[in-house]
């Protein structure tokens, strides 16, 4: 199926673009009315993840709703550790929580490698969207970065420091390595099925890099995020580092196309860190969409100024909040869109 | 009084030390069961902090227990909100909580400038530690920065996003500067109180330094910390700003003595953006105290190392965590004291 809008693939593979595209973080989400309806509707957060129509429809709520110019399918980055073999519950304003964490040789011994049937919910929410978008926009799917999956399931749940996960580390780092390798062959299978299923772009999360040394973030993230990298050959690939600074050069070496920055990583620093080779996205402050209208178009073009108009998918620095109104949401991405160099 | 161990203050001025002075933030607190047994007398935290005698004692164990070469007063940031009167409560395993909050431009307005005599306990306890520690290291005052005490002031309570206070700098830029500015004003009269109660150095803790852009940092936090840098010239003087990656080349020109760094800031190039004519304070990631012994001890002399002989005061990243081992924390120090060049 031809795409209709392909504006974020090709500025993703470094082609030119009539203007910069745009989509956001956590679209598909509480920000939308349309979405909390679904939400009520359905119960819990998991159900609606695990559940492909509806899937399928919050997904692309934002495509009508907002414009923006791509879909990210409707999920979570725990459906990886759930289909090794350990479960979570996503609890009410607390976040995820798992009964049963990571603590020895024999724990992980017992995690089995992901295939792609083992997450067939989200390969059939991804047939359905892929289907139903018919080639409006562009279908992005995603996972998270091993290093952030491997932080819950040692650490079980949500924590400012993840200092059991950190632990781990420093104290096991060869059991540290085993997991992580499971972790990242599960992402692989993952990735490859979710292509075979219909996304047209990828993205790595890496949530919790910034937690991390920089001398750790190369020994047990980066190894594995490169290691992703090289396998995911089919489609254009995204890698965001949440809070990564440190990691900018040698992020630029990576066999991807995408580099995701946040709202802390000054623009052209950024660029000379990573070099011309990559696609670069972001990097608005969620929290500029409080303001009022003026200021969120005066600071979206200032952005986009700044990345120039190649190699540039605009979009913010981190998820939606869910208490952003969507006409501010809305703004921010017409903003972008009536932009030309 | 002379100081029989002033290694601490040398180094902050630039010169030449028989060795590298560590002290840990966070020395006085849940590591030490000898901490946590004052506070099962006390009951709670802000007794322990407004009671002088006891917030004496916890200041002075670490130098007793870990061998620290300074002690830093046994205190909180959040003193000075409620010194302006907007009190808080310390919510057992949720920090703090403020009841009123800051919302418009009356409550600003009712807002008194904090003077010295206004935290009389904090100054007594300054004194009386002073006294007790009978010159054998030095003691070291401090405050929070303005941006970090606003946050909180406008939040209400910790948080992982403070997008009600980053909300208000986005709305409301001239009242965020007026309300910064009487906290900077507040400040200042603090910490030249607790130069004149016997602090022999004091450090500024901008704790959520990292969650701003690089230009709202430059707008509404280093604007006002440098304020406070050129009003203290009596003592020396540490800015920390935790995760403000961004903000190292600017630091490097505040008129401070010291800059302290957390982990995932690489040395050299820290040092490179700051310049020489500034002593660096850090930058062992907490965890790392979870490793074994050997290890604690190796990445401890790659830190000293890195950082090199001249201008370094070696301290953690960030706070001690509270399930950390003493004995780890002391080997640690030991490390660190045994080391030469």
């Amino acid at each position: 199926m031809t795409l209709k809008n392909d504006l974020v693939l090709r500025a993703a593979r470094g082609e030119k673009v009539e203007r910069t595209p745009v989509w956001l973080m956590r679209q598909a989400g509480r920000v939308l009315p349309e979405y909390r309806a679904v939400r009520e509707k359905m119960g819990g957060f998991k159900e609606l993840v695990e559940t492909p129509e509806f899937a399928c429809e919050v997904t692309i709520q934002p495509v009508d709703i907002l414009g923006v110019d791509a879909a990210i399918i409707f999920s979570d980055i725990l459906v990886i550790p759930e289909a090794m073999g350990l479960p979570y519950q996503m609890v009410e304003a607390k976040g995820p929580w798992f009964e049963k964490t990571i603590k020895t040789a024999d724990d992980i011994a017992q995690l089995r490698v992901a295939q792609p049937e083992d997450l067939h919910y989200v390969m059939d929410a991804l047939k359905l969207t892929k289907k139903t978008l018919d080639g409006r926009v562009p279908l992005i799917g995603f996972a998270g970065a091993p290093w952030t999956i491997f932080a819950y399931m040692i650490e079980g749940s949500g924590s400012k420091t993840f200092s059991k996960a950190k632990k781990f580390l420093y104290t096991q780092p060869q059991l540290s390595h085993l997991l992580l390798q499971k972790i990242t062959d599960s992402t692989i299978n993952y990735l490859k099925g979710q292509i075979v299923a219909g996304a047209d772009m990828l993205q790595l999360f890496d949530s919790w890099a910034g937690i991390l040394s920089p001398e750790q973030y190369n020994e047990f993230s980066l190894k594995y995020i490169s290691q992703i990298c090289d396998a995911i050959t089919e489609v254009p690939f995204t890698v965001f580092a949440k809070d990564a600074h440190f990691a900018r050069v040698q992020m630029g070496k990576l066999s991807c196309d995408t580099i995701g920055l946040d709202w802390t990583m000054d623009i052209a620093e950024s660029r000379a860190m990573i070099g011309n080779t990559k696609t670069l996205q972001g990097n608005i402050d969620p929290c500029l969409l409080y303001a009022d209208y003026d200021v969120i178009k005066k600071e979206a073009v200032k952005m986009l100024k700044a990345f120039g108009p190649d190699r540039h998918i605009a979009n913010l620095g981190h998820g939606l909040y869910p208490d952003l109104e969507k006409d501010k949401v809305r703004c921010f991405v017409d903003a972008i869109k009536e932009f030309r160099f």
